[in-house]
């Protein structure tokens, strides 16, 4: 069978994550907490499912969900998509971002990717027959170059895909970074994909810029957000697309034969959880707290500690330890040291290494505490 | 934005739901149990939720769960995949289809699909870039008519698709049928894509002969099944696809990108109860039982009851009745009648009408008597 994806190997995620079991390392690689969901969430689960709402949910998502994503949608960027017409629930963020760019490539046709990119985008791209152009990301600020993009920009661009808050580097879009954007595409027909989903992971009192504070710019987008990073549980899948309602026609035909529609107790129980907003206002605050204990445990290290303004990641530099590719050095941490994390240059198409790694510091004290000490040794 | 799929609308499963909602029809429509799943498979799901089971599955799926997908093909079907290389769980049989698809496809790519076919089946065909080959199936057994499948082979077939149980019709592969498939592709490249959710539901202690009886089919097979079928759980969307190790693998690139993952509670619950093989054992009497009851119920009406070998599907022709379209007839028996069905038309590129409606009866024996009595009443 010849290969539609020669290039593309395991993800980086699933190599680190099997290298730590194997080493029995810490795996502060792949992107997930080592803590529990809320028990009153999994009490909810547990509730639909005995109940027997079990069978499929409509295509669009549980109504209910929709319309609490809508008022939540309300009150944080001052914007309420129709439940009807502009939202619609995915099995995943991942699945999102895949019908997202289905509903709108046709072979050839140009989507700009700002480099370090999260590792589903090309290929994604590649199998809906459209062409990434690589913009790369300012080092060290990982702010956007608007002139580069702008020089980026042709005839046959048809998308931009943006990621606020960025991961790996944890960046975040500033006021004019949307006022350029809107500018730029003001009278065009390109369209923004919003990867949002650590939408309520921005520290320091800085506000979460989604594109749906922007009337302009929501005109033009998909934004797309995801429960299983806000509520700690990343292996629900579950997530969901906002954007108009031409979009939504055309985003919701891909849904339907990609996987139809998604789990429908989990959707039940995240309805009703959505009513509780204590919970995701509490983020920015629980995930800085994780921030800055990292911080403080790693400040007689080796490492430079990069600014992080939102996700759950960390940039390092290495560059007082070892002069070694990132690549193999993030494999030595693995199974030597005994901490796993993810090495940037597998996010840049040319592999461009600046000598960093990324730790997800979505974990216990305790986890940060071991492998702090291992960090420390080097 | 133009539209990729500018013939595609809503489902038909969508639409009938719907319809059925608003007027208080019974729906026997889109086919989804009105009974709850078994209390001990939803109670394990609750344990691994409470015991935080809840952060990304492995991208291939929970190896406990494929590992007890093995030994129950190996029970089933004298045949074992390699847990390792051979199967992936996905987020639906439907997201598997499309992996599947997409992994094989390239532009101008010739797809045979028998009509009528599942409604999935051509958008993601079309959205991977591929071109459709209809042959229709024998009007009324269903049988495939293996000379029109050679005539319709060309250079460009890249895969057949087939379906038994066959969705809406009932229809069953027979041994001749494995025998003539494996004779017409054999010294081909094309590869075989099986929809083999129903294959618990097979009737008249018939076998189900699944593509994986036979080692030469087998070997250029993506055979796909549901748990959702299985288990009264549709809603859940987990379902998995057995293929060689080479087509294992480039499924996998693409399933890692369009969903990455599938809900882990459900899946370590799916790998803990598939122990208890008593349950799918009983599936056959179970749902022929239903099959009876159905069919004994509409004795005395005007509707013919067509043989229904498999599935949880009842063909019915209505000529004594009426002379309306299926599609009027199945609009007008939901919102005056009280009863939804899905006409067969909607299964055929060219609107084919035979005059045929499908009815679900994976349904309570009251819920399938009060859907009897308005039925007779015509
Ligand atoms: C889908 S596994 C990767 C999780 C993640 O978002 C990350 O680690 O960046
Ligand atoms: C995905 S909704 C349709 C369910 C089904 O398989 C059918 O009714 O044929």
């Amino acid at each position: 069978l010849p290969s539609k994806l020669p290039q593309i190997g395991t993800s980086i995620f699933t190599v680190m994550s099997q290298l730590a079991q194997q080493h029995g390392a810490i795996n502060l690689s792949q992107g997930f907490p080592d803590f529990n969901c809320p028990p009153e969430l999994t009490d909810l689960v547990s509730y639909y499912l005995k109940q027997g709402y079990n069978q499929y949910a409509p295509m669009a998502g549980v109504l209910k969900l929709r319309e609490q994503i809508s008022s939540k949608t309300e009150k944080m960027y001052g914007f309420s998509p129709n439940p009807d017409t502009e939202i619609t629930i995915t099995s995943g963020a991942t699945e999102a971002l895949y019908a997202a760019l289905a509903a709108i490539l046709r072979s050839g046709d140009e989507v700009i990717v700002l480099e370090p990119a999260y590792d589903s985008y090309v290929p994604a791209i590649l199998l809906n027959g459209g062409k990434p152009v690589f913009v790369p990301l300012q080092v060290p600020s990982f702010k956007i170059d608007w002139q580069l993009v702008k020089a980026a920009i042709t005839t046959r661009t048809r998308a931009i895909l943006l990621n606020s808050p960025h991961n790996p580097s944890g960046a975040i879009l500033s006021a004019s970074d949307l006022t350029t954007l809107a500018e730029l595409v003001g009278d065009t027909n390109i369209v923004i994909i919003s990867d949002e989903v650590y939408e309520h992971m921005v520290f320091d009192s800085q506000p979460h810029l989604s594109l749906l504070t922007q009337p302009e710019l929501a005109g033009r987008s998909f934004v797309i957000s995801s429960f299983g990073k806000t509520y700690h549980a990343t292996g629900w899948k579950v997530a969901y697309c906002v954007a108009p309602p031409t979009f939504t026609t055309e985003f919701r035909k891909v849904h339907q034969y990609l996987t139809f529609s998604t789990v429908t107790p989990i959707q039940y129980a995240l309805a009703d959880f959505l009513d509780n907003q204590e919970h995701y206002l509490t983020l920015p605050a629980f995930y800085q707290a994780k921030r800055d204990l990292f911080h403080h445990l790693l400040q007689d290290s080796g490492f430079t500690l990069k600014p992080s303004a939102g996700t759950y990641f960390q940039l390092v530099s290495y560059e007082n330890i070892t002069q070694e590719s990132d690549l193999e050095f993030a494999r030595r941490l693995t199974t030597e040291v005994g901490v796993a994390a993810i090495p940037i240059s597998v996010f840049y198409h040319q592999q461009t290494d600046h000598g960093l790694l990324r730790f997800c510091f979505a974990k216990n004290e305790d986890t940060l505490q071991a492998a702090a000490e291992k960090l420390c040794r080097l």
